[in-house]
């Protein structure tokens, strides 16, 4: 993974970022990448037209994963995308995270899916078809129209983007390794929340996280299912990240709660 | 404008759909594409890949128009979307509406806007980074770094989806020379509002425009400047759709509240 320290030529300011608990283990890209993937349903396919020749045609599509984490599509064989993918099976597919309100669209984290767009074969077609629209009920208004029918993108390559200055790109095999992390699944609502309703609460693990240190401010800036993240910032203006594992991996949002309470519970005896 | 009944291969067995008002004016489909791109901020900008080569590559960004309706990105040369238009200028950004929640992602508009990608010459660069960021606050955090600069799609072809099965392509000059329709821009809201508290005003609306026949269901499907668009059903399940002109065009959502009242009353003093 890279980070705006590693690559990003940032001409800021501002103090050095000192991060904190870096080494706990993390949901990692390809869980990260299978989780959005694995979340959306909604994303733009991006394939070649020749209006004009060559460009690269975006288009809005709603998907559905095979078992091999493949996008699935069941497209009309007169629509754009489809005529273009017949003549040049090169295709992307961009899934972008559905962001808390209020910030920055580009604090989104998205997958940009790289492979060959091509029509399931006879064999396999209803069942994919079935599968499309059991994730995706909206499917089925058309799905058994006689000009629709079931394709699929085989993922060759994969680029993650975390955020600003957060990226990195996966092979098929790590991206097919990742695991879906139901907590990171649920991340936006359980920051949301934190954040708004709790901010003392994010103050106090990150300060003891920290060693003890007197700090300003802390925003849970992101949770999975071993740890919550904060950035803080110290009286002296200093920025820190800061990890802060659970004592358990979390299974679900539920367990996340019982964690992040245990968290605090941690920091407040230490007080 | 290309609609279901024209091109569409819908093997479906219900009754054939009765058009009544299609005459009325209403917003062009340039309108609504410049409506579309203006209204919005965030956009999935495809350029080429090398990685695999020639791929059509999806990706996240924000973007502000210039005079001519060209969208204007501030981008750091690192990206890999930046890279890819520096070696093939061939590029596209799909806009999508924010479309009302609950329904098909399917019925949202949207307009995939066509040609290349290059750097604003240095003369403008720092006018279109400032308008860029005048409309888009957000990026305002990086614009002046080193490694960001402004880019401009040229918009040479454009393609319209006003939703599942209406459809066109534009030119360059028709594009520019769209309206931006300032009720159009507020469908959603307005649609929402309608259907879920005045669904009794659409009946009477709809049964009125229909000649004063007996519907089963009407719900308001579209609104623009210039007029309401229902779908409705009769007792014996006809499937009709209604346009009803403004008595003059709507300059604001105000207005638009005020000749949706004028509707009605007209529609009550015929029964």
């Amino acid at each position: 993974v890279t980070t705006v320290p590693d690559d990003h030529d940032d001409p800021g300011s501002g103090p050095a970022v000192e991060t904190i608990g870096s080494d706990h283990p993390r949901a990692s890209p390809a869980d990260v990448a299978r989780t959005l993937v694995g979340s959306g349903g909604q994303a733009t396919l991006s394939t070649i037209t020749d209006r004009p020749p060559g460009h690269p045609f975006g288009s809005l599509v709603t998907y559905a994963v095979d078992g091999d984490a493949n996008p699935l599509l069941v497209v009309s064989e007169m629509a754009e995308h489809t005529r273009n993918a017949t003549r040049d099976p090169r295709a992307s597919i961009l899934v972008v995270e559905a962001a808390p309100g209020g910030h920055d669209p580009l604090d989104a984290g998205r997958v940009t899916l790289l492979g060959e767009l091509r029509r399931v074969e006879d064999a396999e077609q209803q069942a994919m078809t079935d599968a499309v629209v059991a994730a995706q009920p909206s499917v089925g208004r058309y799905a058994h129209f006689r000009d629709f029918s079931c394709w699929r993108l085989t993922v060759a390559s994969i680029r993650w983007v975390g955020g600003f200055g957060a990226m990195t790109w996966l092979g098929p095999d790590d991206y097919r390794s990742g695991t879906i992390d139901p907590v990171l699944a649920a991340r936006g609502p359980v920051l949301e929340h934190m954040n708004t309703d709790h901010g003392d609460a994010c103050l106090t693990i990150a300060s003891h996280a920290a060693g003890g240190r007197g700090l300003a401010t802390s925003s849970m800036v992101d949770v999975d299912r071993f740890g919550t993240d904060f950035w803080a910032t110290t009286p002296a203006g200093e920025r820190l990240s800061i990890r802060v594992p659970f004592s358990t991996p979390a299974r679900d949002t539920d367990e996340v709660r019982r964690l992040i309470i245990e968290q605090l519970q941690q920091a407040r005896t230490a007080q």
